[in-house]
C-alpha cells in the first residue's frame, strides 16, 4: 500500500477495496468459481480489460489473492483467494442482506444473496470450507 | 442512480459506497456524532471541500443521509442518517474485523472497533437504538 490517509480500520479497508469493482471481482471468483482471465472479464457489469489487469494486481499486492501459473493451460493464470481473501465473506453477506433490504435488487440476481443471509453463520462456515479446499493450497 | 451496471446486490451496494470517501463520512456521522459539514472536513483523512460536498449530495439522493436546515445555526445543516444510513452498521463492523485481522491498523485507533467487534449483535442492538434516537424524527 501507498500513502495511507490514516491508519484506521475502516480506512484500511476503503484504500484497499473502496472502489467499484474490487469487490465484484472477489464475488466472482468467491461465489461464481471464476479463476482464470478471461472469466472475470465477462462479468455481469462488463469491466474493462486494463481495470481487470489493475485490480488482480492489486488485489494479489495486498494478499487478497494469489496467481499461479495453471498447469491445465499453458500461457494461462489461475487466481486463488488467499485467507484474506476468504475472510472478505461475512463483508460480502452483509452487503448483499443491505442491497436486498434497500436497493432495487433483480429477484433472479437476489436469489443467492437471499439464500447466503437466511443461511447465516452456518452457511458461511460451510462456504469457506469449500473455498479453503479450493483456493489455499 | 444514473445507469446501473447490473442488479446484482453486490454491485447495486458498490454502484453508492463503493468509493475511497462516502463511507469515511458515514462513519464520522455514525460513530463520532459528527453532523455538521465543518465537522465532517476535519476527517483524520483530509477529504478535500469539493468531494465531501459531492459525496454528502450523493448520500442523500440515495436515501442514507437527510439534511435539514438547524434551528440552532443559521446557514448550517444537520445531516442525519436515515434508516438506511443506520442499516450500515453491521457492514461496517465487517468492514472492521477484516481490517483487524487483515491490515495494519493503529491500536489506538483500532480500539473502538474492537470494542464493536466483541459487542456482538447485543452492542450493535444498542448503537442502533441509540441512533435511531438521535437521528430519525
Amino acid at each position: 500500500m501507498e500513502t495511507q490517509r490514516s491508519r484506521c480500520p475502516i480506512n484500511l479497508t476503503l484504500e484497499v477495496i473502496g472502489d467499484k469493482w474490487s469487490l465484484i471481482i472477489i464475488r466472482d471468483i468467491m461465489f461464481d468459481g471464476k479463476r482464470h482471465f478471461r472469466e472475470l472479464l465477462n462479468s455481469g457489469e462488463k469491466i474493462a480489460s486494463n481495470i481487470l489487469t489493475d485490480r488482480l494486481n492489486m488485489l494479489e499486492r495486498e494478499g487478497i489473492i494469489s496467481k499461479k501459473s495453471d498447469p491445465g493451460h499453458k500461457q494461462k493464470f489461475i487466481y486463488s483467494l488467499t485467507t484474506a481473501g476468504i475472510d472478505l465473506l461475512p463483508l460480502m453477506v452483509e452487503i448483499g442482506t443491505w442491497s436486498l433490504k434497500h436497493r432495487d435488487v433483480d429477484p433472479a440476481k437476489g436469489k443467492h444473496a437471499e439464500m447466503l443471509v437466511k443461511g447465516g453463520k452456518e452457511l458461511q462456515k460451510e462456504i469457506r470450507k469449500n473455498l479453503a479446499k479450493e483456493h489455499l493450497h
